[in-house]
């Protein structure tokens, strides 16, 4: 392999060159707060929902690219590097990225100096953790400087991204020893602060990006590192960031540590200060105390590490295909994982800003993880049925923040109410938890609309039944699984999206694709309903629509507009 | 003058140290074209409107900062460089940026190479055009490359800015020669495309970022300069650029030129196409052909220099005082215009993606530019009115590309409906074109509510009128002139804008402000009504709020309830 390889014994991927062909990166944290990190410490962190609160700043399709992250600065003499290579690109005499189950390690090495960069988000905390290991491997005493560096970002990553002339003037921090506490609207409207901090003294700090980068300066060479030394600024407005400086004399052999944290605060109402102005910083504090030593951050690596192991040992295949058991034991559960906490909302390519969580992916996606956190899909599937509409009809997105249905891009998506079924057919046949289709279940985040989850599933059923075009089959509506399909919308004018724009609702195209989702979870959908005792339902749904098991008839008209290449599929439904 | 100074007699601000505190900007354009350009070549070009049609890519708020533009790089053996020192940053041994009336120029010499660098939009074409010049000072012959550089944008500069996993899909481009044509969604719904084109053939070329910078490369030192080569690549989708490399050869003493142009071309939609899936270019040559060589470059210049000779012409003083003269004669008119052409909707701070022109902003700006282009000042009047509701309120913005109001930012700003007064009065005392009054024009650009001119003005009147507090007062709506000043809206969540937050229009917050305006351009209205021969209208409204010249009555309870400070500009209104 030319950029890395799989380690199974150790469940890494260990990348052993930097300059991979684009970065490649892990996501770190699991309950809700989480970093997207790369293979040279580029990415961000946020907490919930990577556009509503967003903890860094990150420029997407920058130039240089993934210039921001969670970068440490080696000052050794003149030389300055970086463990991950990134952003100085001074190279490295030795380099390795592990992406592992939930944490990623750096190790670099330059001149005599080996520096290990751990990074995980703790069970329990919403924190992201970072330890620098460092070892001089020379026969000589090392004087060596360490600035680590965070960019914060001002909460809304779209606002952050546009609205300068408002956010260049609200910029706030408060710096108490090793700790930088970023809380720009705090005394205005929000109940959070961010925690950049170190568990030792540090010997100088930056607040100002403008003071520590330099104004014209870069990321690749902070003037700050450059000089050696930070100039103790106080951001107010402009860009705040977190900056320190750690002066530290290794002797031959020597090691020391250095665990530094990026930590996301709320208080109460009521317990929003310590004096006029000043936040209280009581849990960051206790938050910290929690990670100050090496004891503590093992400990916690370890809790991390038994957590994946229980995940993933509900599942464990041996087959005597090495490549199989990697992906099925490994890989292809942590993606289910990463894809549970994110649903496609943050990636490197998806910028987080955009679209939240989607209605079909969520409900696609619980399929792979429902064995592995069956509680948590459970609860998945009630947030993603209350931004459904009393009609069967689905909000295609909604914001993990605030879990309502995204009126941007509304609805429309006519393959949306089926796949709820799909959802929770899966959860149920894996979990027997009939009871779910009990639960109360808002429509369209409105509680005077709740219903049960099974009303819910029925409207999704009658949704299709009653959107049928010309042939019988299925109205498209604005797509079926493929968004490009939007057989309704010829968008003419620019700027006009194929999601959103013209008359994509037409009373004429339909979809073969969301014919086969009916006949698939109208099954489901049967089944379900003879199981809790509504058989006469249950046959009515068969015969309206000839979904009888082993019955060879087909939806009116399905067979004979299906193209007869796709015939195997039918058959495969069936 | 540590970084600059004035010279009047060419109408120049000279800077001759690059690094100034921030980057210091010229605007060019003036019709319909513009570019923001930095004394470093830093900056972007758009159509009309800086978000929905922005021909090149610029990210604000980045580190580095100010790194995209119209950079030219000059290799010279090992040592490459630029004119206007960024985004190399290399030493110059020479520097100095002359920002003058609507052209900029660069000049940098390095090594006995002297470069030149001209900028300017010209008159009656969409383009902007730059000029570089090169001599050898030196005393032996010069082998230099040139590498001219643009980084497109996928037009809708918001879109581009956050929607990736669609546009790194979607770039489009065709070389001809030394033209390369970005044409991006044109073969989908766009009558546009924009083209970058050199007056000589090149040596290479690239339109794949990535070829040219390289993957993790910088524009600080891009691959291909470095190399000495471009690659020839064509981009399909990920990130269009125009970049060339011109191989030249230069004599001692020799001196040669280079022109280059960034233009938008639109073609009727039967003329898209010169083949199928080939772009029609024939109003982009003849548009090259225009400016093919120095003595048409110079020919254009002339005619925007004349251009600028008429419109500063119209209004000279001679007061003895040189910064007053320099004020009134140049800048605070050239602001003016600047002001007309972009309602600051674009700046270095504003980014162009959020706001449009404003409703209140460009009446008043009319009182700065109202005497040099009275006939725009017109039509300015008539697109700002047509935004106004039948009730006398306004959208607050507006689109400068479809002069339509902005439904995100709405209305309620108690203080729009006056300025419309404002700026009518101004241009009918500089014009005496009562005729515009009589000039039929939509409310809600809706053809179907229009009505006069005179009855725009008489619903402005009437909204204050009849949008009165406790007091007696004006209501302020969601601000009076001052924005941040909305006493109706109390944001506490997070993210809640001061401007379009919670219940904002309540029925008890007055405003002082609108008062005043009410008593001046109220009294504004009734001398138009007068002069239009309705004196009962004129004696109602005079009447009805005591405005009558020289009453010392004032609206019912204004006196009273103006703090006592503010009785002196209630005197100078009257």
């Amino acid at each position: 392999m030319r950029f890395g390889y799989f380690d199974d014994a150790r469940r890494e991927y260990v990348i052993t060159e930097p300059r991979t062909p684009l970065p490649w990166i892990n996501y770190l944290g699991s309950d809700s707060f989480f970093t997207l990190l790369s293979n040279t410490a580029g990415g961000y962190s946020f907490y919930r929902d990577a556009r509503l609160r967003r903890l860094t700043r990150y420029r997407y399709n920058n130039c240089p690219l993934d210039s921001e992250g969670f970068h440490i600065y080696i000052k050794d003499g003149e030389s300055v590097w970086n463990p991950g290579w990134q952003p100085t690109q001074t190279a490295l005499d030795a380099y390795t990225c592990r992406h592992g189950l939930g944490y990623t390690v750096l190790e670099g090495a330059k001149d005599g100096v080996a520096a290990r960069q751990e990074f995980f988000v703790p069970k329990g905390d919403d924190c992201l953790l970072m330890r620098l290991t460092l070892r001089n491997e020379s026969a000589a005493a090392k004087a060596l400087q360490v600035f680590p560096y965070v960019e914060f970002c001002l909460w809304d990553a779209l606002d952050d991204s546009s609205n300068f002339q408002r956010n260049y003037s609200t910029g706030e921090v408060e710096v108490v020893g090793p700790a930088i506490y970023h809380k720009t609207e705090y005394r205005e409207r929000r109940d959070h602060y961010a925690v950049f901090w170190a568990n030792r003294p540090a010997d100088g700090f930056d607040t100002e990006r403008e003071r520590f980068i330099g104004v014209y300066g870069s990321p690749a060479m902070p003037e700050a590192v450059k000089n050696g030394a930070c100039t103790g600024s106080v951001a107010h407005g402009w860009q705040p960031v977190a900056a320190e400086q750690f002066d530290l004399v290794l002797a031959p052999g020597e090691s020391t540590s250095l665990i530094l944290g990026l930590g996301y605060i709320e208080n109460p109402a009521a317990e929003k200060w310590a004096a006029p102005g000043v936040v209280n910083k009581a849990r960051a504090e206790a938050m910290m105390a929690r990670y100050a030593d090496d004891r503590q951050f093992d400990a916690a690596l370890d809790a991390l590490s038994a957590f994946w192991d229980a995940l993933l040992g509900r599942y464990q295949v041996r087959s005597g295909d090495e490549k199989l058991d990697r992906m099925v034991n490994i890989w292809n559960q942590y993606q289910c994982m990463v894809t549970f906490n994110m649903s496609r909302s943050a990636s490197y390519f998806e910028s987080g800003m955009g679209r939240g969580m989607g209605f079909r992916d969520s409900c696609q996606d619980l399929l792979g993880f429902v064995h592995m956190i069956p509680e948590r899909a459970r609860e998945r599937i009630l947030d993603i049925a209350a931004t459904q509409f009393p009609d069967g009809s689905a909000y295609h997105q909604y914001q993990p923040l605030t879990k309502k249905g995204n009126a941007d891009i509304g609805s429309g998506f006519n393959d949306d109410p089926l796949w709820l079924i799909a959802g929770v057919d899966a959860y149920l046949r894996e979990t027997g938890d009939w009871g779910i289709l009990e639960e109360t279940v808002d429509f369209n985040n409105d509680p005077a609309l709740a219903q049960s989850l099974l009303e819910h599933l029925r409207r999704s059923f009658r949704f299709t039944e009653t959107h049928l075009g010309p042939h019988g089959l299925p109205l498209i509506g604005r797509a079926d699984w493929n968004d490009c399909l939007n057989l309704n919308c010829f968008s003419e004018h620019p700027g006009e999206s194929f999601q959103i724009s013209g008359p994509s609702e037409g009373p004429v195209a339909e979809s073969v694709f969301i014919g086969g989702m009916f006949v698939k979870y109208g099954r489901a959908w049967a089944g379900i309903l003879r199981h809790v005792g509504r058989e006469d339902e249950a046959a009515a749904a068969e015969i309206a629509h000839h979904l009888r098991p082993g019955s060879d008839v087909h939806p009116p008209h399905f067979r004979e507009h299906l193209p007869t290449d796709h015939h195997g599929l039918l058959e495969q439904l069936h």
